[in-house]
């Protein structure tokens, strides 16, 4: 009798333990980008990081989902985009997700992380491969091209259409996995005109968890 | 003869130096605005400023129109929201704006000038007013409301429905105008893939002026 009760308290730490490790954001995440999976647009969002002149830089990406399980957000690049040495300087990005069908804001704040082919954990290389292969065949293209914005030499290396790619071969070295880790999401919505901030933090067990509070739009 | 002549120069002069002054990637954002002007969310682009924190910080923002026929661009915002502050430490900022009809994207990067209605010019004051009459009713009550970002005391103060104000009262306190003055701006075409860097900067002769080169997406 007293085993199965320790056994079923011991499901019950673990059960509240992974309770106060989930992104209580994620869920609403989630419904937003399947309210909005009609809009092709849906899936990109604006990542700014730091540039090298100490100026704030921005642009469009592809959602590339989540790793695993987690709340770590996915991106691949290539390896030459300035943005890929702008996080090397200042490890930080803010992705602003504006879903326009649904009229809801999330901006999500974190370090990032580079996964290169020379990073010495083979899981993360794994991951890499798995990014990879999860993406279309002309996606994989375009690692093939010229360095991205470097002087366009001539009209014809601008396209992709002259490359080709083995469906089965393994990333090539251009292709580089970012992984943003969020410590900092706000979300607002425009129709409800409510505003969520949501905060990964130490709690006075020394554990991490989210908290979050209403904030005024 | 000879005065009709340098009369012409002096024209011809100075077309050359409104030419050379003339913004040339602002012909492609006015088409752009143009040919999305059908979607609502065409007018929204994302600023990427710094944090106090120092980290990157990105939200979505109305477009408000350029400052008279200059090429800034005008962004109504409320004084009390963290932007502010963070542009009053760091007045730069990276505009990311992707039209999701065109596929096309400028990522415009400048100075912020923060006009609030301490601003000792009388000029940017009136642009100030300007910006607020021309912005709707609706709008303008947001700058009513208790301050953006603060924690939500009651479910009432978060809307706009109790507050009224004269259609014919002048700025609140807390409505303030940045402008963005671009000296940088990446122009990225996904349709025909093409990608344009545009640059203001000194030439030879010490004028400023646009430059710009095609480069690689």
């Amino acid at each position: 009798m007293y085993y199965f009760t320790e056994e079923f308290e011991e499901k019950i730490r673990c059960f509240t333990a992974a309770a106060a490790m989930a992104a209580p954001w994620k869920p609403l995440l989630l419904n937003a980008i399947q309210t909005n999976s009609n809009l092709k647009h849906s899936s990109f969002f604006q990542l700014a990081t730091i540039g090298s002149n100490g100026r704030p830089t921005n642009r469009t990406i592809v959602f590339r989902g989540f790793e695993n399980v987690s709340d770590r957000i996915q991106i691949n690049t290539d390896c030459r985009t300035s943005k890929v040495e702008e996080i090397k300087h200042c490890p930080f990005g803010e992705i602003c997700w504006y879903f326009t069908d649904s009229w809801e804001q999330f901006r999500i704040n974190g370090r990032v992380d580079i996964i290169d082919e020379s990073d010495p954990d083979p899981l993360k290389l794994q991951q890499r491969e798995k990014s990879w292969f999860a993406s279309s065949l002309k996606s994989r293209l375009q690692y093939l091209g010229p360095s991205p914005g470097l002087p366009c030499i001539s009209e014809e290396t601008s396209s992709s259409h002259e490359y080709s790619l083995d469906p089965s071969s393994g990333p090539v070295s251009a292709f580089c996995l970012l992984v943003l880790d969020p410590d900092q999401v706000d979300y607002l919505n425009l129709k409800s005109n409510e505003r969520i901030s949501f905060t990964y933090k130490q709690d006075g067990d020394g554990n991490k968890r989210w908290t979050s509070k209403k904030i005024n739009p």
